[in-house]
């Protein structure tokens, strides 16, 4: 059953290890085929290197298992919230990865301090509220997830132009349509938090860049008018 | 004696090698035989890509060597201490790691910033006192074993839930139930010591992730409630 | 046409991967044929590892395409204003290399705080106004370097003594008599970059080395007087 | 003439490379043969891997060049004034490492944080006052080292007990007894001055351990009461 789709979940699984975004066995990919509405991911505590397509988990979008003899991912439930919320995306990527990390953990969001952060992320990488006592008591996988779509509904955030998420005193969570591209979202979004960093030693925290420049570079990468790469900007 | 322990001695001490926590010679690995009651240590000053089993120092709970003719690391008394104080242990790690050992430099405790950390420290890794001219003076490496422990004991530390402790001015220990996982603390506590240094680069102080966040974390991985990997957690 | 100048691009742009100078695709390096007028530069989103002569676009210098089939890199317009205005450059390298991309996202120009700064860059590394709204929003690739060239113009730069400009909110770019020295300059900015401010860190923001400093460390590898090396100072 | 120390010359210049200390061709390597009263040097701006022992030049203590057909290092009017006025030291290793740079560059001694330090420095790693206008521009090389030299005389160091030292806006000179010494000072040097700068980041700049940790640590490896390593603790 998605014999393609744990392949690939495998491989990008595998990819940000070798991106060097997972510290420990902290991280797991998943990918959603949106026809079935099925969910591959990681499963948990499996080394990266060992993992095999049949070991990856498959369920639905009520996180029944419905393929694959492993528990999946501890952090399953917060993918299914994801997928049910942001419809257009089709793969979630989680990782403790350092910088990204160190910014949820002081709960702030990432200001947008260049074109590098402008290039895919349409302004400040939200961090979400602390939980409440509650939310982690009862459900709090889910909770974390829902604790994302709630605020980026609440801010009115497009989660297609800014395509990650902090989770305060916890770590980040990417996505993208493409596993590809939900991998590539971690992979700059590690960049762009180590400089986001270093840039307020330098300055002092501050607004970050304007809006015509961040509207420029977001829209030379995104949308209709895109003129970077050789044609496929979105996966670049 | 013990030769299946020495050759998983030696394996230990290249472990920390290659996970990068080690700073030209700074750090030995012990593990000890609790029926036997005997310590098996790295010998001082050896290069770690040479070590063999047999030069692996064995010695009982005094110190005093029952097979080996190299000298015993120069901390062993340390490892004797905390094998004597803490029952439950079965290997012990030293490093000069670089950041655990710059929060030891600062002489302070490593605050609970994050989900990382509680999954293997529940709550902040402490730091001991300044030793006095006196305990430096007299069995200075004894005393630093003795500081870890009554700071433990005063503190009323349980040092299964927090495995790890930092003594001020110099660097940190850590132990475990096995060598695996006595080394595997000590990657974290590198990882968790990084990321808290930065995090206090962006907001300051803090008091670190809420008790409920700490609790959900820490019993994820921990005691009879765990729900991470598959059926071995202690080890993950 | 012009195949070995394009053959040599192609090795400049692996070579500021290879020496770490590229977050994800985020670099691009040219070279001028001032003989001919033609400027040879990466391809737009096309891997590093993967660039063959063929690939390199030539161009004149109103940027008319006069060989390749693919879209030159987006900065083009950039390195065209930078060969115009600085006559005696043969190459352009524009990276987000980390920490020089950190100062000029802080919008700051890096102080000369040591000798291995003077040894290449005869004072503080500029970094230019940010643009307005409408430099922006028209032309914006061109008004980048015209922004660079304004700057050194009107502050009096010798674009030969201060081989490199940082852009706020964006990155630096570097240039060179060659594509070796041009590339070298990236690298040295990089360092020069990280080691200032972890500087500042240490003494706060500071005016830098004294003047006679600057002129003796400047003048030892560079011009008539100059005493480094084996007799080819420059490429040094 | 001196074959066999120019060999060692050549190994312990590309040692400091190994050992990730040198920024592009920033360092150089001296031994000296004290019998002889001679030096032998890396050349100037020889990439290190092309070096050969035929390549490094020998001068006496005049900085006449006895052998050889490069020019030496300009750097070594520097290492004369150290060999003439430190009669006990074998070797001097000159780096921009990172952050031994970084203290230079703040104008500052690097206090003593920790043990790592204490173990090999015994007391602050010192920095020379800034060279005046005339101490530049008129034998600015030696004027370097005797900068060095009339520090450590009027603040009373001992070169055998603080093998280092740091130039203002410049980077640091280390040295030893043989070549293997100096480049291993060089590696600590290294090490402390990263922790340190960190340590700061914690809890500011501070005094540094106390005198008897000092004491005690640095005896541990140095001296008749040395209990470290196998018997050879000098040079571990």
């Amino acid at each position: 059953m998605l014999e393609e789709l744990r392949q690939q979940v495998v491989e990008a699984n595998q990819a940000i290890v070798r991106h060097g975004l997972v510290l420990s066995t902290f991280g797991n990919v998943s990918a959603i085929d949106r026809a079935q509405g099925l969910v591959a991911i990681k499963p948990s505590g499996v080394p990266y290197a060992e993992l095999k397509p049949s070991d990856i988990v498959v369920t639905d979008l009520d996180g029944k298992i419905v393929a694959g003899s492993l528990r999946p991912s501890s952090d399953l439930d917060t993918h299914i919230v994801l997928y049910r919320a942001f419809v257009s995306i089709g793969a979630v990527v989680h990782t403790h990865s350092e910088y990204a990390t160190i910014w949820a953990q002081a709960g702030r969001a990432i200001p947008c301090y260049g074109t590098t952060h402008a290039d895919y992320f349409y302004g400040p990488v939200p961090c979400t509220p602390v939980l409440s006592a509650q939310e982690v008591q009862q459900a709090y996988v889910r909770n974390t997830g829902e604790a994302i779509v709630r605020h980026f509904h609440s801010a009115e955030i497009d989660p297609e132009s800014i395509p990650a998420a902090l989770v305060a005193g916890h770590a980040p969570f990417c996505w993208g349509t493409t596993l590809d591209q939900a991998v590539h979202h971690a992979v700059i979004l590690e960049f762009v938090a180590r400089m986001a960093l270093h840039t307020e030693s330098l300055s002092g925290p501050g607004r970050g860049i304007s809006q015509h420049l961040l509207d420029r570079h977001h829209r030379r990468k995104h949308g209709a008018t895109a003129t970077y790469g050789q044609g496929n900007p979105q996966t670049k």
